[in-house]
């Protein structure tokens, strides 16, 4: 869903977008350092045409950081180190901060031991996972990471939402870029069912229920009954509880039901693994591996005629190359606001 | 869906089905200490109720130790080892049997390192994923495990079946229990789809396709057109993709691709990951995370009055228990034919 169809969205070039959130950035607190940083994870995520968690989202962030939940110059710590798993404390700093610092600290370990992982508490928002998963496979590191979130999402067979989205990311170095599964438990984001809404069309596939307990493809009837669908009914609560537990209990952190008293989304719980492929074989080997499963997926029968089947991050691609040229496309309101900052 | 409803199945005492196939298992080869381990597992899993791969499945393994496919005592061998990471060859050995190697392995590692890894190669169909996050579970391991599997599954929007439905596991322990999630890609497997229609069905959620394209709910018309619907749709199929390439890359074994080639189920690739939670902290605060996290989920409103929410494993505890008291339910035709093998 491409927002540069839409009349609400303008396209600004790269460079004068991240030099705009930089300096609101540094207005509000952030070192030079840190606000480069993050100015780069916004800018980046939406360069990759993820325009729900890259630049569209700033103006939230900067609320938290006004309100204190997230506080720009803490850096996380590491509490605790056993081998390869080490537990890091986020100290309530910038999400896409902390993750990087993560990532990078999980390939560290892996580069010493074949496998690394740093769990992380008390941190905010990761804005888009995948961005930890394309930085480790352009490294030549598969990646396995996941955040809990805000209960968003109800138990199968229950009403009240007690789950959260829980983003789940999987990343492999594949010919000089990546392939990058980035996918929340639900099967749609609420921000999605709006998209729809207000566009006025039909989800694709179920995307929850309605208020009488039937499966429903109007966003509007799931947004009244607040029961988003996940992914795989049963199969994706279960997943998502896991992924949970397994956050909350490696990191010591944070569990969605204790983040959730509070209403905002903050003092999140994430696990960042990497593993160090190259320790494991002829690189060569390995990449025409990954090449023949490619290959072989792509000689799919495609349902419609002429349609090509697209393995998960293939598109970033096109976006990247495209907003590089063009500018990225933002929200006139949200580009109004971010100028005013 | 207990079997024990069903005239077709009678139910026998554990201990008899065990020294049955214990018998077999030494005729057909195994050492008595693998034929020991081996049933084992096959009347475990039929204990906790998971009866697809239980012994109702026993005779099809010996098909396949029969036409050389199952290898009754060949060892699993560490091929390659990097600090936390260990690549081991199944050489084709019985699949149950490398599983477990491989789970007790990750947990050496993961003893010494906080994490460890296990990549196996050439492995046989290990049954139930659920019983190695179990096993590593009940020692106070967090588990994390996936097999690939023969193509079974398209890839989203494509009508030929390219993917596997690769099984993932994620196990923590859980008041001297656990909770386990053991879950396929697919929606429903080919064998669930199978005995709804025996019991003429519906399903209920959505399982696939029918020759038109449409979502459909008649596991007949999906039978028809072979396009099982993965979790999540897109999601699903994605992940299904990215745990084969990791599976197959981490292992250097073989791709759902690479092995459906030859139309038979075995050389599967898969992968072993635990975590000694001890070496993370106080073991009581990890217990009352956890607690805390399924007391919580417990509070969910059922939609249905009366209903309880249950976490994934829940239901196992019962089924063992019951099994235990009044045997264990086979299909009266298999019990036949492993009577006369």
């Amino acid at each position: 869903m491409s927002p540069s169809s839409n009349q609400d969205f303008i396209k600004i070039p790269v460079a004068e977008i991240e030099s705009r959130l930089l300096q609101v950035l540094v207005t509000y607190g952030f070192s030079y350092a840190k606000a480069k940083t993050c100015a780069g994870v916004f800018v980046g995520n939406s360069l990759d045409g993820i325009y729900s968690h890259g630049v569209n989202r700033f103006v939230k962030f900067i609320e938290l950081v006004k309100e204190g939940h997230v506080q720009p110059n803490h850096d996380a710590i590491c509490k605790h180190s056993v081998g390869s798993i080490e537990q890091w404390d986020g100290q309530s700093g910038p999400g896409p901060i902390n993750a990087i610092t993560s990532t990078d600290r999980a390939m560290e370990l892996a580069s010493k031991n074949g496998i690394g992982c740093v769990t992380l508490a008390n941190t905010n928002h990761w804005m888009r996972g995948g961005t930890y998963g394309w930085r480790a496979a352009k490294k030549g590191f598969v990646f396995l990471g996941w955040s809990n979130t805000i209960a968003n999402m109800p138990a199968w067979g229950a009403v009240d939402s007690r789950l959260g989205n829980n983003p789940l990311v999987i990343a492999v170095p594949y010919q000089n870029e990546a392939i990058v599964l980035d996918m929340a438990m639900s099967q749609y984001s609420y921000g999605a069912l709006e998209v729809a809404q207000l566009k006025n069309e039909k989800l694709s596939v179920p995307g929850g229920y309605d208020e009488k307990g039937e499966l429903s493809y109007d966003p509007a009837a799931i947004k009244k009954s607040w029961r988003a669908l996940p992914i795989g009914y049963w199969k994706g609560a279960g997943l998502s509880l896991l992924l949970d537990i397994l956050a909350t209990l490696l990191s010591g952190g944070l569990s969605v039901s204790q983040i959730s008293k509070d209403n905002i989304e903050s003092k999140l719980s994430q696990v960042f693994i990497a593993i160090d492929i190259i320790k494991l074989g002829n690189f060569k080997t390995i990449a025409s591996a990954i090449d023949q499963i490619i290959e072989d997926y792509k000689q799919s029968v495609p349902e419609k005629e002429g349609k090509s089947i697209r393995y998960p991050g293939e598109n970033i691609l096109k976006s990247r190359a495209e907003n590089m040229k063009n500018g990225i496309p933002v929200w006139r309101a949200t580009w109004n606001d971010i100028q005013m900052m």
